[in-house]
Formats: structure tokens, C-alpha cells, sequence
């Protein structure tokens, strides 16, 4: 484990929103920058379903992070005046209590003994690292992706407690194209007969659905346009091609090199628990409505980045996302980009993504 | 098997287009409607990938074919005036050679012992069965998805012996994209242990690869708009529902249908060489452009539909096909329709296709 990881243990029982507890869960996080003596500098930030805490490199861990070129000494999230948290989502595996985690009433891993997760467990959980770190009112919440989602959960769970909100890449609640391409990818896991009901053994779990799974995901973060430009019907030329139904063309070289590097690394059951969770997400459960959900919001800025070529969280979401956030918040800025990169676009764009951020932030005292 | 599905076997050696050959391999296929004595009334239909020959119900078989409001008395398909045919694709498994045939000469099923097989393959035999029933020029050849590029192969193999090419919702070859999602979907079938490299049981096949390949490509055969309206966030209501990771949401209700409706039909072996097929055909083959390859083409009138909520096919791939049909043969017409069902949308949007296809069959003479 990385010198940069640092753990926190929830004290007490926590409870989760739709039932069941954890005995002090801990929770991993990193941070970046110094929180100032005023501690009105700090920026929380909700990752996507399968990054660590890990979101940049520092002097304590110099491996690069899942969003490195976002966050340092003269980035959009400038290091040199804020102070920047990453909390590993409660139910993944990157030091945080999941699934994987030792359950200390059995003294064995919870595996599907887990309680349901929601990402406002998620949500809270961050909450409690916020509370351990001493800081009452964040300068900003940021969430990508799923981290959207959770960052929603928690600006709705505690309003006031935060000055601004930034939304990449998310939406109000999961749609259901992705709901169907999430469920796809679960099913993938759980048909493969290594999985055994989340029982698998841990030298020799269920690699294959998880590879299949990853696939599928490349096939929807990414995006049409991209793909013909950069691969066409361009042939694979590594040594995998050949073999009948093998490998041949080189989208199919992609996703495999993909899927190999996801494979082993993410525990299979986190990924389920997280996934559905994502799914079940949905701000109108606060008041019956969206726009209930969206009137208990208090902050005094919100920005909303979405991208066109996005299919798993499309740009009318973004909109939707914008416009409520709106009707409460009358500073509320939409910035949809025109990228082609599909929803992993603020991983990988980054020329489009550090303008709007830097203006964001730079504005931000 | 229906009294409706004729059969031919092509006389002598076929010579497949990449090698190989098979020995005086069987079509099925249906006809509806009259032959005239001019044998000048013929249309000859290419089906997507998984459909048989049974596009329309007859006396013979009062079934629905899978082009029900397509094909009959008074409608675009006029078997009053027209005599209508189509044909199992050569390597599908409903009545058609294929790897679940015979293979003479061994006496056991080819398996992954048939050669390998391409769209060329799938026009050249259906040629095969035209040259059978005497008809020297048809009067349009119309190929659906896959089936558009099979018409494709046919139209450029054979200039001049048909009037009219009717394409919808296919291409000149696949993109990335698709290629990804196909090859995705071989990669399920292939990964379940019960597909034993193509020597299943067939009384316990890969089933649970074939359920969630036939998922995916409900995913990629409808919209995200068209289940936005139809589904929702709505909950299954059905008894599948409840229990961790299980069925929860109407979409994933509506995939587990589709998927326990396909699965055990169709031949595992022979979705993996129809799917692989789609592929690889490139309309470019033919003198190294497609410039040149749309050259070979030679027709009077040509027409081309496609669906603008289509990912798997999409529209500018139409626009593309149709631009270059059309420097080629001038009276070419592109149909762009505004449906919301993709890809499936001539299968399901009868409203919006009829009327084009009335419009361009009643002008045929």
C-alpha cells in the first residue's frame, strides 16, 4: 500500500440507507495541497465506480493518478492554495470497507453478506472523512461519473455544507440504456462459474466475466466517432491475431489490452455492489420529485460539464442536471463540450476539461 | 419443418469465397406470390443475421414471418404482382448448409470445420437458388442489416442482372464500433465452458453465452430514446424480481424476455460465422475503394433507408452508401427516417417504412 493512502475509522455503528450497519467502517482517502488555518479551502472529489483514492501523485506516492493532470501546484485544482481530498467509495476494494473487508462479527470476508449499498452510504461515508478532517463547510464537492451521483447524494443529505458543486460526466439518476448495460455487465460476473454466489476463490476468480464486463464498458465510455477515426477497419497486428474468431481487427486488440489490464485488480463483488448502486440512484427519491431533490440543495455555485459524444450519461442528462440545479441555485453554469472521446472524456480531454475547471476554481476564494 | 420451406441443393462443388468448399450445399428458402410468364417479377430478400427464410406467412404456413406486414396481398411487397423470395443465408441453421450440417465427408456436423465463411458466400449461393428458378434478371434485390451488405456482394458479383437495390438500415462495411459489439458478443458465446470449441452438447449448449450475447445486441438494435419513454425507471413486476443483483428495473425484464425467447434456437456455431462474416465484408475489396467497388455496380434505380436513432448502422454510413450508389446510379434515392426504435426499426416501425417501399415498389414495372 502506497505511503500516500491514508485511513480513517468511522467510529461507531454506521448505518446504511437502506438497511443493515458496518462496525466503524474504515475509509481510505489521499490528500493534496494544505488545508489552510481559515479550513475553507478544501475540495472534496468523488471518483467514477472503479478508481482508488489515488487521483494524482504526490511527494508520498509518485505513481501517477487517475485524474494527474488535474490536480498539482498550477492545475485546475491548484494545489498550491487548496486543499484537495479523494475518498475511496465505501464498498470498493482500494482500502475502504467493502465486500472484500473483513466482516468483524464472522472474522471472514463479508462478500454477499454485505448490506445493500447506495451512494448516499457512499455519500456519508465521505461525510465522516470530512468530519475526521475538521472541516465544516467544503469550498467545492466534485463528482465524476458515478462520483456525479454521490456528490448529488451528499449536497442533497447535507445542504449548506459546501460552497460549490461540480457534476462531470453524471446525471440526476441512471437512465435506462445504462441501467441495461450495467445489468449486462453484473450478469457477465455472475455467469461465470468461478464467481460460486460471490464465493470465489481469490487466486482464481470469475477473470472471465470480469474481462467481458470490462469490454463492455470500453464499448460505452468511449465513443463511435472516435473509434472510426483512430481504428477504422484498421487489422490488429500484434501476435493475438489469427486463430478462427480470434482477434483481427485492431478495436478488438484495443479492448482486449484493455480488459487485461483491468482483470484481477477489482474485486468482482465491490464491482456488483458499486454498479448496482449507480443504478439505483435517483435525487427524486428526496421529496418525490426531481425538483424536490433539487430544492434541498444550498450551495452557492454549481457547474455542470457534459459531453456530446457521451452515451452512458448523455448530454440531455447534463442538461437536465444544469436546469434543475438552476431553478435553485441562480449560479449555475453548463458547459456541454464538444469531444469525441464518449464519457471517458475528462480522463483523457484534457485541453477541453482544465479551461473550464481552471476558471471555475480560479474564481472560486 | 414447415410445408412453406423448399429446398435446392446447388449442384457440384461450391468454392467458398476464402477457401475451402462445400459439396453441393442446401438452401432453403420461401417464395410468396407468382412467378410471371416474363419471370421479369422476381425480388429476391437478404435477412439480417438470425431470421430463416420465413419473412411472411403463406397457405403453406400461417405462421408470422419475421417481415409479416411486409410481404402480401396489397402490401409494399405485392405478392399480387410481385413473386417474392428469400432465402436462408448459407451458413445459418434453418435449413440452410451451415456448421450444424452434415459435412459429407466425414458424416459428422462441420462444426468449426466449416470453412470460413463470408458474405460473398451468403450472395453467391443465393445466386445459386435464382439460377435455379430460371430467373435471369431480377426485378430488386432488398437486403435488411447484415442482409444490405449481402445484397451488396450480389449487386457487385452480378451487375446488370437486377433492376433495383433496395438497402436498409446496413452499409458498406462495418465500423469500429459495430465490430467491437460483435466481437464481444462471440467472446460470450465462446467463453461459456459449455461451447467446448464449437463441440457443445446439443441437448446443453452455451446457452448462458448465447442469453447474454442476445442481450447485448438488444442493446445495440434499439435506442436509449425509445426506452427512455418505454421503460423509464419503472421496476420489473414480474416474479424474477428481488434478491441481490437480481432483475429490478423493467428494462432488465424486457432484455431477460428477449434473451429466453432467442436462446436454443439458433446454432451457437453458426452465430459465430454469420457474426464474423458481417465483419469482415468490405465493399472496398472489390478494386481497392469503394469508388471502385460502387463502379461494379450496375442497375437502374437503387434505394437506400436508414434510421437516425440506429447505433450499430448509423445513419451517415447510409448517407455514405447512398452518395456512392449514387454517382454510379443516378436514379438513387436516400431515405433517411426519423424513427426511434433503431436499428430494429424496420422490423417494428411498419408506419414509417410502408409508405417509402409502397412508393418505390409501385413505381417498378
Amino acid at each position: 500500500m502506497s505511503t500516500a493512502r491514508k485511513t480513517v475509522s468511522l467510529p461507531g455503528r454506521f448505518a446504511m440507507h437502506r438497511g443493515g450497519h458496518l462496525e466503524s467502517p474504515t475509509l481510505a482517502y489521499e490528500t493534496w495541497g494544505e488545508l489552510n488555518a481559515e479550513r475553507s479551502n478544501a475540495v472534496l472529489i468523488f471518483s467514477g465506480l472503479s478508481p482508488s483514492a489515488h487521483a494524482s501523485s504526490s511527494g508520498a506516492d509518485p505513481s501517477p493518478g487517475w485524474w494527474e493532470d488535474m490536480i498539482g501546484s498550477g492545475l485546475p485544482l491548484d494545489t498550491d492554495r487548496l486543499f484537495v481530498i479523494c475518498v475511496n467509495s465505501l464498498g470498493s476494494c482500494f482500502g475502504s470497507t467493502g465486500p472484500a473487508s473483513i466482516d468483524p462479527a464472522t472474522g471472514k470476508e463479508y462478500r454477499l453478506d454485505f448490506p445493500v449499498l447506495t451512494l448516499e452510504d457512499v455519500a456519508e461515508a465521505a461525510w465522516g472523512v470530512v468530519q475526521h478532517l475538521g472541516i465544516e463547510t467544503l469550498l467545492a464537492v466534485v463528482g465524476c461519473s458515478m462520483g456525479g451521483m454521490s456528490g448529488l447524494a451528499y449536497c442533497v443529505r447535507h445542504p449548506g455544507s459546501m460552497r460549490a458543486f461540480v457534476s462531470i460526466s453524471s446525471a440526476t439518476r441512471a437512465e435506462p440504456f445504462s441501467i441495461a448495460v450495467r445489468s449486462l455487465q453484473r450478469e457477465m460476473i455472475r455467469s461465470d462459474p468461478k464467481w460460486l454466489d460471490g464465493n470465489y476463490d481469490r487466486q482464481d476468480g470469475p477473470i472471465i466475466g470480469q474481462r467481458l464486463a470490462r469490454k463492455l464498458g470500453m464499448i460505452t465510455y468511449r465513443s463511435a466517432e472516435e473509434w472510426r477515426g483512430r481504428f477504422g477497419r484498421e487489422r490488429a497486428t500484434d501476435e493475438r491475431r489469427g486463430g478462427r474468431f480470434k482477434i483481427e481487427f485492431a478495436v478488438e486488440s484495443y479492448l482486449e489490452n484493455h480488459a487485461q489490464k483491468f482483470s484481477g485488480e477489482f474485486d468482482p463483488n465491490s464491482y456488483l455492489y458499486l454498479s448496482h448502486a449507480s443504478d439505483r440512484f435517483d435525487l427524486a427519491e428526496y421529496g418525490g420529485s426531481l425538483a424536490s431533490g433539487f430544492k434541498r440543495i444550498k450551495l452557492e455555485r454549481a457547474l455542470v460539464i457534459g459531453v456530446s459524444s457521451d452515451i452512458l450519461f448523455p448530454l440531455h442528462q447534463q442538461q437536465e442536471l444544469a436546469e434543475g440545479l438552476g431553478r435553485v441555485i441562480p449560479a449555475t453554469e453548463f458547459v456541454p463540450l464538444d469531444c469525441i472521446r464518449g464519457h471517458d472524456s475528462f480522463l483523457v480531454e484534457m485541453d477541453a476539461f482544465r479551461p473550464v475547471l481552471c476558471d471555475f476554481f480560479d474564481s472560486c476564494e
